[in-house]
């Protein structure tokens, strides 16, 4: 844990990361940072900034990789709003490994899923997996974007909402993937159905009773189901 | 939705479906059935029977694939022990598509989920995805039977706890899969990890705070995360 390295989000290098995004004139989520909390905790914490460099929205790990991560964890679910083209939802590596983090920035509207990996183990061929099931079960787009060889298994992917995968780099070889993204194909998938067919997000009539769900201590219930139903906040 | 071919189970369909059991002298988890309900509901209900021909546990199909399926919804998960083997649990064809439901199963002790499907339309291979996502997420086996051609699309898998495909049919051809299966492979697994590293149900420690799901109206607790950790009934 590099707590030398740490930084509160009004530190030089948030700020350095602003000026990136304002010279290139372009919305940027970089890799991770470590973030120093309010009380000292350090955090893994992901960040997205806006083309004129300010920080809009940063997302502390809730799943740190544990026991060999040994950050706090975050305690909410982050989204962030990019104007006239849709709302990015922030996820850091092992988090993906749990499907409740996917299924809240979904239902909080997620377009897409911005998954910052550092995977230097053998384990990223399931993730390739849990990246089209993330996508598939809540119908988004999902960026996994990993750590390159030497360090990292490489082996970045973007799919859609259906699963397919759209794009993926080759083994650990450090690579860019440039993709053109329609955030109007969320909607259409979810209109259509899945492979023509699954609409998840409609399963739920107005007759339809709670599930209960005791791991949660918590249930679906019909009438906040689907991103279009949530409460507001 | 077959109503003049629904039952209750206690009839005969059920019965003759514990002689297949008791002539074989196995345990049989048939494809799903249309079950009466008490008050007259349809319901789409997976059965095992144990080699004596008793019906041992029933489930009706939380997630009936609307809106094409006009099936009742169960209310309930549901796991059946073999004794001296280890535990199954139930699921149905599009239960696979919300996570929800592999996750209550291997919580409530699954060490295998029987995904009994009739999958005829081309998302079958986005079902593969998911197959093997919900084993990795919840260090399970999965079998998911699907109906093969020239009605479904075959396709039908077995996958180990760290989502690794033991085997499959091969596209929609009629098949047979034959599989010894160790259920001590998931203990063995979450102990050592998957991929040797990764102990999602040993995330939490005592010094954890829930996390809250809204979706759910409800939270993580990490006092009852984990299989081993699940309040009794």
């Amino acid at each position: 844990m590099p707590a030398a390295a740490a930084e509160p989000l009004d530190g030089p290098l948030t700020a350095a990361l602003g000026e990136v995004a304002r010279a290139a004139d372009a919305w940027l989520v970089p890799g991770s940072l470590c973030e120093r909390g309010e009380n000292g905790e350090l955090f893994n914490t992901a960040t997205v900034f806006a083309p004129d460099g300010q920080l809009v929205a940063s997302y502390r790990k809730i799943f740190p990789w544990r026991p060999f991560e040994k950050y706090a964890p975050g305690d909410r679910f982050v989204t962030a709003d990019v104007p006239g083209v849709g709302r990015l939802g922030l996820s850091i590596c092992y988090d993906a490994w749990f499907p409740e983090v996917g299924r809240h920035l979904a239902w909080m509207g997620a377009d897409l899923i911005v998954n910052v990996v550092k995977t230097t183990t053998e384990d990223r061929g399931q993730e390739l997996v849990l990246a089209r099931a993330n996508s598939i079960v809540n119908q988004v787009f999902t960026v996994s974007v990993n750590c390159a060889g030497p360090v990292g298994k490489g082996c970045s992917i973007i799919v859609d909402p259906e699963g397919a995968v759209l794009q993926e780099t080759s083994g650990d070889t450090p690579g860019v993937l440039y993709q053109h993204i329609d955030f109007g194909a969320v909607a259409a998938v979810r209109e259509r159905g899945t492979a023509g067919t699954n609409r998840m997000w409609e399963q739920f009539g107005p007759s339809d009773r709670p599930i209960p769900l005791p791991l949660y201590d918590g249930r679906i219930d019909p009438r906040s189901w689907s991103p279009s139903n949530r409460p507001a906040n």
